[in-house]
């Protein structure tokens, strides 16, 4: 059972950016996350992509956002439980939540925050029979760790970037990579298209278009697929097929928790706090809706700290302590770091 | 007469990034500042220190933040009126509004957003006879343009930052500095401290103390000072002089303008869009007040950009159009600049 302050459902900045105010608060968070790796639309969807929004930043790449809030977290040391997606919630006597995933991790907390933005990240999945039977047993629809495909014979299909990008990134470490798309048009980053143009020119990845996956083989595991190009068939030997057709939003589980849902999204009872109709279980950024509601990072940011204080003086009733400036009261980490602007000296001159 | 869409009250953090939301609204804006520069308290009072929590930057230094700000929202265009305090303000039949500073500079906008942090800061003042009667005649409580003290002789009074900084800064420029402080100890940066104590070492400065300043002397314009050091009077001759006792903040004209006041801030009727008592004046950031609010920079972030969408709304009834993420829909600036991510290409391989 993983014990925390605050279980923070997603994350990607709003829910990155909620573990630093908490900490400020003295206040412990541990985040789920169904995607590998943390930041959420930013890492998985756009990372080289700028935005132009963040204030104080002209315009920085979605990637080195997360990167910079990462950092700006580690002192607070957050957990992470990923590749898991958040499903059941149950409240305890006491008003402490356990929020148990697909996988059958336990949390146990004091207050929920859902910070899903969009929802789960489902992968679009092709229509093949015997699809479900082999994943896991071969099919992959997230690169969750590169090495697991180190000297393996891989098929990826699709013709966007993730298509591109793995096609490329796996080049240099799959023993053999196929890539298959039912048309000779990419659409991606002009780099991507070129070098993957260089791959298969220099013999270093197979290209096969136009032509699509049509069916699964392998008696136990996968061991190959079957190809339609130009009406014929033709079987590639391999040891994972990847297809990546991009990914669906999904509220997924959380729809069933029993929260107030308005299109899609989860309605926090007033501006105040960011409370949802369950007492203790917050909704910040893109996932909830209130009057008003803008669906921006730095709002994400704004919701997820007044969130925190909300937290703190429900867990603190009676207690006076305010979110203050950093510049003047500094930053005690759990790591027993301190940050702190230089002090003023007094000194005499003579 | 100063034409705009939104007029800002105060050039902080708060207000600057206004201009950024409501330029991707389409919307111009117009601040009117104290202050000789853009930044409030960050360029003001702390422009060298650090800050930690603003989202997406471990550390930022007060100064750079704002330098960051004011390249975000160049593209919009925004009007200054610096160096002059709001003073009045009317509402007109058609719902506009002409403010007014203490200088008889008008603006004419249809919306106001008071974003003015603590308040306007006022210098503390010493206690002496003439002092108004020298104002504007040789005594200065900011230096808005140093170039003003080019070959002059001028007196700086105080202990502290501001005291020792324009000590330093000054040195090179006037003809004659001198530093009276009451006491022989400084506060401030030890860096500062040890560069006064170089330019009294090296004759470049006279530092004089412990002593005050007691009288002012000259007949139409201020040309010496009389100071009181260890029971003896000396005059020092000199065409400025500068006190430099700190600032004090206060909610200044704008406590006159009928809003709805508690404890030094603007009440906003609700977390919804930041609108005050007055249809078409908004309160962002340190200046207002409803439940739950905390004075962090990032929130007034957020709250600038629910007015701005809320203004927008008000000025165009029926429209729909939402603040959206820049990365997909870029930014249009004022001056015929374009910012967008890079498109994805789309492009065969063979």
């Amino acid at each position: 059972m993983i014990e925390t302050d605050i279980l923070i459902i997603g994350a990607g900045p709003t829910g990155l950016f909620t573990v630093f105010e908490a900490g400020l608060l003295k206040l412990k968070c541990h985040i789920i996350d169904g995607l590998p790796q943390p930041g959420g639309q930013l890492t998985e969807l756009y990372p080289k992509k700028p935005i132009f929004d963040i204030p104080g930043f002209p315009s920085v790449g979605a990637g080195d956002l997360v990167d910079n809030l990462m950092e700006q977290i580690k002192q607070f040391q957050p957990g992470f439980t990923l590749n898991e997606v958040a499903e059941t919630i149950d409240k305890l006597d006491d008003g402490t939540f356990i929020v148990t995933t697909n996988k059958g991790t336990k949390h146990h907390a004091k207050a929920v925050a859902i910070a899903a933005g969009l929802g789960s990240f489902e992968p679009r999945k092709p229509q093949l029979e015997k699809l479900s039977y082999y994943e896991d047993k071969g099919i992959e629809y997230f690169v969750k760790d590169p090495e697991v495909f180190r000297d393996k014979r891989v098929v990826i299909a699709g013709g966007g970037d993730s298509a591109l990008d793995w096609t490329i990134y796996l080049a240099d470490i799959a023993k053999e990579v196929s890539l298959v798309h039912r048309r000779n048009e990419f659409r991606g980053a002009l780099d991507s298209v070129e070098k993957v143009q260089k791959l298969k020119d220099s013999g270093k990845i197979h290209l096969v278009t136009p032509a699509e996956v049509v069916d699964l083989k392998g008696d136990d595991t996968l061991d190959g697929v079957i190809i339609e190009r130009e009406g014929e068939h033709e079987i590639i030997d391999c040891d994972y097929f990847i297809p990546l057709f991009g990914l669906t939003p999904k509220l997924g589980p959380i729809a069933n928790w029993g929260l107030e849902i308005e299109k899609n999204a989860i309605k926090v009872n007033n501006a105040l706090d960011y409370q949802t109709n369950i007492e203790g279980v917050y909704a910040i950024g893109d996932i909830n809706t209130y009057p008003g509601k803008l669906k921006l990072i730095l709002c994400g940011f704004h919701e997820a700290t007044l969130m925190c204080q909300s937290v703190y003086n429900r867990l603190n009733p009676g207690k006076k302590y305010v979110l203050k400036y950093t510049t003047v009261s500094g930053i005690n980490g759990f790591d027993g770091s301190r940050k702190e602007a230089e002090k003023a000296v007094v000194k005499s001159i003579d």
